[in-house]
């Protein structure tokens, strides 16, 4: 293994971190990125590096890298541009492994000074096989590790899982991270890129296939100078690991945002997206697409064929879904004789027994219930399942069988729910059925039928890909 | 005024509500639907009718209507359909003004009986000009009245509001009011219409229109009996007030379950789409974009032009949201150059100044992040406000000045915003700025520009039917 992958393994993985401009001052960006580690629960050592400081949050500052002697891994830079290139080179000197450059002010600025340090630091780290996350990010985080290389100490309430989210802008980051909170999805690792000295969506991709902790790759991207790499790596995964992407600038406006922002223009819309799908790569046209793409992506098996089953407790949602199944390509399937006749048995001939099945009629008997998704997720037509159900007071008891059900049922299929209930009525089960990995839910049936269509598209480019 | 709609009035605003088929048995709805009254705090008077019964919820019970007195003005019906022509009869001879039919099993039977029934019901409530919303429905509420008449007690914990929500679909009722929890939108009324004895959506457009509580209408359609109508009244209200329209039934397999749901066949989608349109209905694709487009509809002043400013403290958010304007044809215009010459005092060179202005650069200066939203709220070629702010704690400083600032300002153009943070950092200063009128949130940047081209197209069609 090459110097740079190896470096990679420390730079999300480091033993001790210097943080370069650590701050007491609330004001300073070196503040939030001690308050990160720290609040993170950092395990590891943590050297501050203030040549003026004696403590920060009850950790003994130091004046310089080398006063730290030969211990550190990973180094996050957030002192002025100016100094950046010094502080590089004391990097070398000291044999840090990784940096997380969170100084902005290089190639996206005006003065084409900016642009020269860029490559002057590009020469420093090259050379040197370091690996460089930034400049002009908010950091990175790898949740496995317990390590918050940020200045955004709120990353840390996330919940830990197998999403790796790799992003070319920080705000687009933070939005899927707090939306994160509110969709219970967990993530393996957030990667701001900013503007990508060494370490970009190729380099990610490439570390992230060999990353046990990271079973989907959801990407947020601008524009970017390389695309013929991460489509290259990219195919080299396909097949191993789903990758998602959400690409902006498709405006005319984004042009130009993109080249202020992160100092690469934005480029042909629909050429990435084809290069894209050439790759295997799914794409998506919103963020909240990406995160319930992603999701499905972690924590859902490969469906096997696109025959869909849609369950509902309730008519409306069912047809809400089944909409988006027809829309979208998925054929909801005919179900085999012998579950037809298991649901004929459980439903009362006034209901849709047919698939989409709506289990409105059986709401008040939970074995019928039960019975129903038992028979359709034995039923070899059926590559996936699509639940909604709406729960409240009057009929929350028609579930629990169910839920016992799907919690022993392991699995075999993805089963993508919708189920939504007011707080306090069947929410924590929800979430405990997604942490056993008996689900993957979402809180409306369109985002859930949208995430089966997304899992059936990888599965099927990879069969291709494969074949 | 007829008595219909007199009796309209007595029936969502009633001083007394009987529950035909009341139980303290927790394994019927009359359980529930006495549950939603009392727990809703309804303030009128509660007459529970059950023969058998002593007390249901601390409440006597009545063995009949007629033991009531001439005093009920809503009755709600729980008992077996086959019952429910007697009930009906009795609720006549009482001089009760409005009935809510929770009974199932009529004309979405596969049994002739069934909609035998519902004719004869139909004659019975026609004939005394009782309006009845059902029969085979959860119930109604009315908010502004603490009036929970469904068998859904939860609802009650639903925010008062504005938008009314009239909906073919239970399941997708109870959907809708549970996304409303998560996302901060109150509702006027929710009605589930069930399978229309004589309450179908022309007429509850007809009466939402005079409702002073109700500033925007929210349908849900599956399929109906007379578009014509529908499409009549709708013609009527606009102007007035808005109305958008959710419609499913896209899918081949939806019509077959509109006809088991509701006894109505979905029809042809696209004709519906473009009866919406030309009585100037605007119509979404999906649920969460139902919620929505309503609640911007319910809490925005009319944008004038369809010039748009999109004001983003981080790039990325702001590339997402400027896509879709383009993407749904909303102008992202110039600034006079009096505001630009604003914002470029206040920006340095290196950020994006024009619109969409990035204004991540001034992250650290409340002042100026305040200084550039007044003079963009003030600039004449801006009809609307798009505003994506993602904080944490690092960048939570910079936002106070500009909430006291949206605050003052009095709403007099759109601002329609995506702000964002974890738990805790400022999502109760978000509602705070909700509740006073000053913002419409939403938690993607894609989800706000969507809501702001809803807004801007209403806009158009009504100065287009207008002039």
């Amino acid at each position: 293994m090459d110097k740079y992958l190896q470096n990679m393994k420390f730079l999300f993985n480091p033993s001790s971190v210097a943080v370069v401009g650590a701050s007491q001052n609330p004001g300073k960006l070196g503040f939030h990125v001690m308050k990160s580690l720290t609040n993170g629960g950092f395990p590891g050592k943590i050297f501050p590096i203030n040549p003026g400081g004696q403590e920060i949050m009850g950790i003994s500052c130091y004046p310089t890298l080398a006063a730290c002697g030969d211990m550190v891994d990973l180094a996050i830079v957030v002192v002025p541009a100016s100094v950046v290139p010094t502080v590089f080179q004391e990097c070398v000197k000291n044999r840090v492994k990784g940096i997380v450059l969170i100084t902005a002010g290089f190639k996206e600025i005006e003065d084409p000074q900016g642009a020269v340090l860029h490559e002057q630091l590009a020469a420093i780290a090259d050379r040197a096989q370091i690996p460089v996350i930034g400049p002009n990010t908010f950091g990175m985080i790898n949740f496995h590790a317990r390590l918050n290389a940020s200045f955004t100490p709120e990353f840390s309430l996330l919940k830990k899982g197998h999403i790796a989210l790799v992003s070319q802008s920080g705000g687009m980051s933070h939005l899927l991270g707090f939306l994160g909170i509110r969709d219970n999805a967990g993530f393996s690792k957030i990667v701001g890129l900013g503007n990508r000295l060494n370490v970009d969506f190729a380099q990610m991709i490439e570390y992230l296939c060999e990353d046990s902790q990271t079973k989907a790759i959801a990407l947020y991207v601008e524009g970017i100078d390389d695309p013929g790499s991460l489509v290259e790596k990219a195919k080299a995964v396909t097949g191993r690991k789903p990758i998602v992407a959400y690409k902006t600038g498709s405006a005319h406006v984004g042009d130009q945002a993109s080249l202020s922002h992160t100092g690469s223009v934005a480029g042909k819309h629909d050429i990435y997206l084809a290069a894209f799908r050439q790759a295997g790569i799914v794409t998506v046209p919103d963020s909240q697409q990406l995160l319930d793409v992603a999701k499905a992506f972690a924590y859902c098996p490969i469906p096997r064929g696109k025959g869909i089953a849609v369950l509902s407790g309730q008519a409306g949602p069912g047809m809400a879904g089944s909409d988006i199944c027809e829309r979208e390509g998925l054929e909801i399937v005919s179900f085999t004789p012998q579950t037809q006749a298991k649901i004929n048995s459980l439903l009362p001939p006034l209901a849709l027994r047919t698939n989409p099945v709506d289990m409105g009629p059986a709401w008040y008997d939970a074995s019928a219930i039960a019975g129903i998704v038992k028979a359709v997720m034995d039923d070899d037509n059926v590559g996936g399942i699509l639940l909604f159900m709406m729960f409240a007071s009057a009929n929350v008891d028609a579930v629990s069988g169910m839920a016992d059900l799907l919690k022993s049922w392991n699995q075999r299929k993805p089963v993508i729910s919708c189920m939504l209930s007011p707080p306090g009525i069947w929410d924590e089960q929800v979430c405990e059925l997604e942490e056993c990995g008996a689900i993957v839910n979402y809180s409306t049936p369109e985002r859930a039928a949208r995430a089966m269509a997304a899992l059936c598209k990888w599965a099927k480019m990879t069969r291709k890909n494969k074949g």
